[in-house]
């Protein structure tokens, strides 16, 4: 039933290390994958392509914080981060940063679980927000271009509107392309051309 | 330096929430209202605009869970959730409920002000983003809606595209009103005229 996950975790207390990873293996036969040092670290973990990345800093500062933060690319995966102390700003760094959760003196092998649940789970809702948000500006981006090839075309061709847009249509059609590409090609031409 | 918050404790154990009350009081002047009853809970939370709810729940259901969480209008403001135990289903529950902070086992009342506080940093970042979207999407509509207007306009005057839109923006500036209210205002008109 429950799916295998393969972790990342970083953690450059190697006595921290251990009890947390026995935890976690405690909790299901999932992948760990123990960093301990910082160098090239965004390289390393995008290379294990792990399903969450799980980071224990003991007393962070904010530049750490937001270091880790960006190397473990909260954008592209799940980030979940332990810390023993915060404060107000700090915790919104780590948000803002991008961090799926942020715990603050909760690292306790069998409360990792449920951290990494919540992690995946708000990471693949914000995923889904960022994508409709991509979609809408495309859509907006891909209007305006096909407005502007229109007008070039009404222009050029002494045509009205819907013969320009059947001229896009037909050209889209004949190239196995959208009428999107097609008219953002003809933008670029237009603006060479003249 | 710190705002006060105003918090809405959910807490239909009376036991559990003197510690609690007391362990946010401690924390800083906090106005803390509780409600230990579900009786008209949306209208009550509603009533009271604090800046975040806190539920706590021991033991939770997937139904008592959602209908908390629905109630508490995570869209509206700042939801943390405590609950003493969950699974992989329960927690994807809560985080695509909305909820800003799900903790598994971590009421301790020392614990929760880095919870509230990543809770509301979340719930911000989650409003700009659905701000983003909102606007993104409405732009296109308004592009659509001057686009069919437009269209309404080249037929009707016999003009071209500028032609049509100057008209169209000529009206908004004589109207005191914006190019896309106007150009709603033509479209629906058109639709009741013909």
């Amino acid at each position: 039933m429950q799916k295998r996950l393969s972790i990342v975790l970083i953690e450059t207390d190697l006595d921290r290390a251990q009890p947390i990873m026995d935890g976690l293996r405690g909790l299901g036969a999932h992948d760990i994958h123990l960093i301990s040092d910082e160098a090239g670290l965004a390289r390393r973990i995008a290379a294990f392509q792990p399903d969450i990345v799980l980071i224990d800093l003991a007393n962070p500062s904010r530049d750490i914080l937001e270091e880790m933060a960006v190397a473990a690319a909260p954008m592209d995966r799940p980030v979940a981060m332990f810390v023993d102390r915060s404060d107000e700003q700090l915790t919104r760094a780590a948000i803002e940063a991008g961090v799926s959760a942020y715990v603050v003196d909760g690292l306790r092998a069998d409360r990792i679980k449920p951290v990494l649940d919540a992690a995946i789970a708000r990471f693949h809702m914000f995923q889904r927000m960022r994508a409709e948000l991509a979609a809408s500006r495309a859509a907006l981006e891909e209007r305006k271009i096909i407005d502007r090839a229109k007008a070039i075309l009404m222009k050029a061709r002494g045509v009205d509107e819907e013969a320009a847009y059947a001229l896009l249509r037909k050209a889209a059609m004949d190239q196995g392309r959208r009428v999107a590409d097609v008219a953002q090609q003809l933008v670029l031409a237009a603006g060479l051309l003249t």
